[in-house]
């Protein structure tokens, strides 16, 4: 059971009437005392303090409150709160202002050299995000934070990413970096968990309560978001699939071991197999070949489209969620490979959880990260504030 | 977000007061208030409640509570209430009384032969519960439920056996049946949920966030405890890792899948994969020709346990959790095991993840399913009155 001390209860719940605004605007004050349980005097100091701050304000909507009264609704101000979110991969970095609904106000990239030095990501990315406040108009009193989300395994609490091997770092302390450079309160995430994150929110998984992402592209992950909040575990690995294995006697992976589910289905896993036959460059290339019948890139997509559905039954028998969600650069790409893929399920799901959940289509696609990480930034604006 | 009645808000103070007496006993009334953030009042109004009812006790103990003042200390009354867990598996039931601690006052077990219709089973349940009450000097006004648990998917909220392979059942309506026979309120459950229930409040993993169990013996599973809480997913399916695919050309399952995980390293598939060889009608056997250095009996069990190291691995990067529980009947009857899994886990997990969890022997060996079926008919109980 956690301490709850007096300031913690205050700020859970500013963030708690704040939170019940946000999904459910507009709303009157009546009906958040119902929802909460505080008195009708609690929420009506709230919502005056979020008023005074420029956080929501009285619309001239109204409802019935019972005896010919009428009361109030509050909505949010959505450019009250405005983010920086950023996705960074290995070799570009995309930008954006995200309001308080996570609509993407502006944005930019850059591509990025791989294994480029942290020191150097931060600095291009403060100057990006110098230039959009230039040419978008931004109010920078309304910017509340930076969230980045990137591939690896990422402290959360410190902002420290202690390893991508896309990205070619090791135990960096990212968020300081990005405090330092921009002036903002940083927090950094992983990629796919902000993502997922951003898909239940407003995206494809919108009402779910239990929802896998998994993404298929230079990397393989999941990510899981259990009632509204990112599942992270206790060093916030969970969902990295990518090392479980899928059979013992495969082929070896670049971590130590053999038969890793990744080594079937990612990216560079896939032209590098191909490259055994012929020279290929990019995931476009192989998938021209097999549109054009080639039979060994026909064995090789066809196969990395078996794991995918193998992925989708391994991960539903251990989370049981309602949705899945496919998504990556192998789904943005060719999205017809998502029908195959539902299309195998029937063959290599476990028959009993068969129907337990939906298989949907990513709708963020590549703002998912970008809105997600803008999001979690807000998020812990207003848990510090 | 959930909606909180008062009468909901009401139920759920007190058994937060209950639970906190239950795991931090002896405690102050102030205690319990300043961990709870309820106000002084409300929280002596439920102790004296629980008093009045019998569930708990002012002691002779006391504190200092500053300024030469003491305050008494509350403990539960042990046997204030008793519930009955029931383990049922494909060949035995055992049938034991548990106290709000989880300490087991009597049992009793008698065989099952496989496929016995449920209506005989249970009423062969609720015969022994007779016996053991007359033996037992059970004080029947104190039995607040029955839980069972099974190997096999159910409906918790309605207490349906919608699924179990080892008993020979589909939709059977157990708890209206053992509710039927017995008259007592009764909740069914997953075992190996239920298990890692009881390791998580009273055995090994005491202590731990997030617990996960391991199930190795005539299936395969696994339980995922979250702060205190089973994991359940959205059928009750979560953690049932016996047909994640480990190899896709790997050999048939029942299921009509290939490769499941379950193949390799179930008592059954072991067994009929020995009898191609020889006859071997007991896992007691197998371990014996692997004692004595036969080949093809090495070479299984070798195989079993790297594959138990595999799910530990696959397991661990999903659900990132702080402890591991090795268990089920192969653990029980080869302690020796425990060791060698522990050690392969070197070479089949992945590096980022070793060191971020311990990897524990079950304590509560075959008590388990039936302390942790008890107890989750006391929940059941608490939160419905």
């Amino acid at each position: 059971m956690k301490k709850h001390d007096q300031d913690f209860m205050k700020r859970q719940n500013r963030l708690t009437v704040f939170q019940i605004i946000k999904n459910e605007q507009p709303i009157s004050r009546a009906a958040i005392a119902k929802q909460t349980g505080m008195s009708p005097t609690t929420v009506s100091r709230i919502v005056a303090e979020l008023t005074d701050e420029g956080y929501v304000h009285e619309t001239e909507e109204q409802v019935s409150a019972g005896r010919g009264r009428k009361s109030s609704l509050i909505r949010l101000l959505d450019t009250a709160v405005i983010s920086i979110g950023v996705e960074l991969d290995r070799d570009r970095a995309n930008i954006g202002f995200v309001d308080i609904q996570g609509n993407v106000l502006c944005s930019e990239s850059f591509s990025r050299p791989p294994n480029e030095e942290a020191s150097t990501t931060v600095a291009r990315i403060g100057s990006t995000i110098e230039d959009l406040i230039a040419t978008g108009g931004i109010d920078r009193k309304r910017i509340v934070g930076i969230g980045v989300g990137l591939p690896g395994i990422i402290e959360v609490q410190e902002g420290i990413v202690k390893f991508s091997v896309q990205l070619g770092w090791k135990n960096i302390g990212l968020a300081d970096l990005l405090q330092d450079v921009t002036g903002f309160q940083a927090v950094v995430d992983n990629e796919l968990k902000v993502k997922a994150l951003a898909e239940q929110l407003k995206g494809s998984a919108y009402g779910s309560n239990r929802t896998v992402l998994l993404g298929f592209g230079n990397g393989v992950g999941s990510a899981l978001i259990l009632e509204g909040e990112i599942y992270r575990g206790v060093t916030n690995s969970a969902g990295e699939i990518g090392h479980t294995t899928v059979d013992p006697e495969g082929m070896m992976c670049d971590c130590g071991k053999a038969g890793c589910l990744q080594t079937y289905i990612n990216i560079p896993s896939l032209l590098s197999e191909a490259s055994k036959i012929k020279p290929v460059r990019t995931i476009e290339e192989l998938f021209a070949e097999r549109r054009a019948g080639t039979h060994w890139a026909c064995y090789l997509i066809d196969r990395a489209l078996a794991y995918m559905a193998i992925t989708v039954n391994n991960v539903v028998s251990m989370y049981n969620p309602d949705s899945v969600i496919l998504s990556g650069e192998i789904l943005d790409k060719f999205p017809e490979v998502h029908e195959e893929i539902v299309n195998l399920c029937s063959r290599y799901v476990w028959e009993p959880l068969q129907g337990s959940f939906s298989i949907v289509r990513s709708k963020l696609h590549e703002e998912g990260v970008m809105i997600g990480s803008g999001m979690v930034a807000q998020d812990r604006y207003f848990q510090l504030n």
